[in-house]
């Protein structure tokens, strides 16, 4: 293929800067490394049916209650009030969430996949599912956001990391004329050989390593250990395919 | 000094992200690489007796007039109707601009300058005059945001190379508790041996190559080549002392 051919690959590194984008002609990654995409990877690849991303604690609450799922999300570290579980991936294991739907509250991440809902598709990733990210992007010849989260609108390390290590894997199919993209894959090829290492410098790392989640944070971290594409249709998150 | 008594160094990548930094706390240094802050900067070395940075082309033309200044600036890469002069940092020699005024209106910088407005401080930055800004801001043991005028409000590979510059220099001083910082500084690290062939790469470059820049993007990517530092006072930029 041309590079003129080629479909356009590009980075945003905030919620904030996703109206630069024209989501509607283009593919979107939601990335919140830590911890919600990595977990809604994990529950679905230990056979959740779905997982349902929403915007607040009382209407995951509500939908909980009328589907008899399980409820989760966290505020400032602790498991919301309301809610029976938390943002660990370690917590949805194949004995606990295996045939039932999960209800997911988050801010960040929640916040930016309701933004791109005009998007061609909307799809999730994290360094667990990151070969089936891949792999789906590649197959499917269209452009690409891959849209970081972040933290509050401010640019993070971990997704960013991520939005580089997908651009390093798939950028000879694509067309890369976006600097985001350059600077996070210059950033992910720098750290590549000791993520975790360079992970202990962000803001997201100190907050959370507080609160003890270090294995969280390797498990977040490392890739393909739920290696499912998590794909958004009708408000829910399932298995593409 | 003990790290929490450092004052704290961030980074802003976009103008469309001021917002989220609370900047009347901070000194600000504007960074807009290719050209404006490397122009003024090499403006003011030379002789000029003051910057004044403006918005609008019309703006330019009539204090220009008012003031029987240099009027300069370029729209898609051309001296914009009306001015006289470009954004060339080549096109402000001692002989054309010593004693002389200079009103320049540019889109990324000047929008960044007027919404740091209640800053502590505003300068600006480049690599014509790093160092200049790395000792004014370790002298001046306030915090500072490193604010990159961007593309249109997306981040840059060439406005971050700078902040990142700026990190690797002083962050000793600092407190760095920012995951943009920490990113600038990695994208610099990886090129800071041949800045020249990574910026190859960016979108800015390609754009400004067409119009056969070159020269321009190497001296504005060349440390120390007039360094003064600029400071905003009263809606001028002169240099600092």
């Amino acid at each position: 293929m041309t590079e003129q051919a080629k479909p356009s690959l590009e980075v945003c590194l905030s919620p904030a800067l996703l109206h630069l984008y024209d989501v509607k002609n283009y593919i979107v990654v939601i990335i919140d490394v830590l911890r919600a995409t990595s977990t809604i990877c994990t529950a679905l690849h230990n056979g959740a049916t779905k997982v349902i991303p929403v915007s607040s604690v009382a209407e995951c609450v509500s939908i909980g209650k009328q589907l008899g799922a399980i409820t989760a999300g966290e505020r400032d570290g602790m498991i919301a009030e309301g809610l029976l579980n938390g943002n660990s991936p370690f917590e949805y294991s194949r004995e606990f969430i295996q045939d039932k739907t999960l209800v997911l509250t988050t801010t960040n991440g929640t916040k930016l996949l309701h933004m791109a809902k005009d998007a061609i598709q909307i799809v999730t990733g994290s360094f667990p599912n990151i070969s089936a990210v891949c792999d789906y992007l590649v197959a499917q010849k269209l452009p690409v956001i891959l849209g970081c989260a972040a933290w509050k609108d401010r640019a993070n390390l971990e997704d960013t990391l991520f939005a580089g290590a997908v651009v390093s894997r798939i950028k000879e199919h694509f067309s890369v004329n976006c600097d985001s993209a350059i600077m996070a894959e210059s950033v992910f090829n720098t750290s590549k050989d000791d993520i975790f290492g360079f992970m202990t410098q962000a803001s997201h790392f100190k907050r959370l390593a507080n609160y003890g989640l270090e294995k969280d944070i390797r498990y977040c971290l490392s890739p393909d250990g739920a290696n499912v594409l998590p794909i958004f249709r009708n408000g829910e998150l399932v298995i593409a395919g």
